[in-house]
């Protein structure tokens, strides 16, 4: 694929970023790829694994010359970051995010940048529980999307450009309005890590079931909270406190159909939860054939083909 | 490795039946492996499958003359079944299940056991999100754990045949006294299904979001609780209904930490957050170590070994 950007300034060198320099390099996107990240073990890390042509000790270094510039830091230092590379931007050049909650970013980032430096917000939404510039990988982005949040009047060749850049990479990419993104969000992501969190908070804090046997026996479902509350946590408290309204609306709702459940197996009512749980088999089926996630039972084991004993 | 039972009848043939009896041809653990189920569709498929020597059409001639006879139907079903089975019980057999709560299982098919056959409960704790008997496989219970509830007096030998046998088939074998299982399992399996059955209804009540979106970015978490939210709705339903009280107790706990956690993101108390977030990391970790799960970052991808496209 043909160059899209001459060079790409990425500020914040984890999960996501790393990712996205694998992907540049490998399909050839960037003339450029310039990195910096606050923590010198970071900028150590990125630099030994090299997925940066060039890893700057400051932001303002990173950002010089480049004409697409990527704001990957937690949502709450969005702000504080831009503050810092507006007077360092060229003129000309893209600003984007990754940040997962789009009002905060908007209103954080919006007031730094500067006349003749277009920002459009972006969100990929793909990850692991893993963090760090060692848990990049080229394929993350792959048939996940990558939601663009480019407000009422983005200039139309820095949208396309951007656009491009994601589609390069392997996302599906789709334009939202601000507040839609935030609540949609809440739902697909927010509000289940938030959950996913609490069901494994609840079991390590009980008394008469250890934490060795919820462990040895967490394959009877406990398990698949466990991937996501194995998240990030400063990504994470960032999130909740930066979605705050639409998230406690969506937990709003969701207390009140646990009650309503936990009602019907107090009273006994079959019938209810029958239906209720032939109902969600149908959101599966639709995940299953939109390709994001797999169809395969065997979840949790290593495939037959990489070492499992045979039968 | 050799036979441990001459004759074992499977009643019920959906996906725990169906992984046991493909176990037990593969691993030569019985002499002629007997299946039935009352759906005249569940009893054809079995025939087509072949992974029973004999199918019969009622339960009564399929445990005529076995010396293990596997209750293997949803929790609700096994008292009634067991009144039907009992008169044809042969002297000396033992009696089993694999039913997800023990307690009912006790209360209701106990008083059906006629003398001189040895009733010991059990709970393989592997599954997947599929069901019917197409769904089975030999490898289902490798380095998963069954747990035996043998009661107060178990007849030694007939504890260690059973033992045996699970452990033939890669299981780990533990045993557990009756209200303890129902609790460890409310924790880890009962509670974590019904609120992955709550956020799935949830999302796909919501109005502002419409259900494609939700299945579009579900990788963004939500994802990671369909797969359990489309487990067998009788088998479910069976499961609440009969451990009640474990499961309304856990729930309550985690009504209580939900609270907890919504209250810190009302009023912006990050470091509580950023604390919980922080040890749950830890049991992800433990469960790693155990083999419960593997530390693959990529759930829901092809590996790339199969078929995910180059970088």
């Amino acid at each position: 694929m043909s160059r899209i950007y001459e060079r790409v300034a990425l500020i914040g060198l984890g999960l996501i970023a790393g990712s996205m320099a694998r992907a540049m390099q490998c399909h050839g996107l960037a003339g450029e790829i310039v990195g910096t990240a606050r923590s010198q073990e970071t900028r150590d890390t990125a630099r030994e694994l090299g997925f940066c042509d060039r890893v700057t000790e400051t932001a303002a270094e990173a950002v010089r010359g480049a004409d697409l510039v990527v704001l990957a830091v937690p949502v709450g230092a969005m702000g504080a970051l831009a503050r810092e590379i507006a007077p360092h931007l060229a003129p000309g050049a893209t600003l984007t995010d990754v940040g997962s909650v789009k009002g905060h970013v908007v209103e954080s980032v919006g007031p730094h940048v500067p006349e003749g430096v277009h920002f459009i917000p972006a969100h990929p939404m793909a990850g692991t529980e893993h963090s760090g510039p060692e848990s990049g990988f080229a394929e993350l982005f792959e048939n996940r999307w990558c939601l663009l949040v480019p407000g009422d009047n983005p200039d139309p060749d820095a949208l396309a450009r951007l656009r491009a850049l994601w589609q390069a990479m392997g996302a599906n990419v789709e334009e939202m309005e601000v507040a839609h993104h935030d609540l949609v969000c809440a739902v697909t992501s927010h509000a289940p890590h938030l959950i996913a969190y609490t069901m494994v908070g609840v079991a390590d804090d009980l008394d008469r079931v250890s934490d060795s046997e919820v462990i040895k026996f967490s394959a009877a479902g406990f398990r698949d909270f466990t991937r996501i509350a194995a998240s990030d946590p400063t990504m994470w408290r960032d999130v909740f406190l930066t979605n705050k309204d639409a998230t406690l609306e969506i937990l709003g709702r969701f207390t009140e159909e646990l009650f309503a459940l936990q009602r019907a197996i107090r009273t006994g009512d079959g019938d209810y939860l029958f239906d209720y749980f032939t109902r969600t088999r149908a959101i599966r089926r639709g995940i299953i054939e939109a390709g994001q996630d797999t169809a395969a039972p065997d979840f949790g084991r290593v495939p037959a083909s990489s070492g499992q004993k045979a039968g």
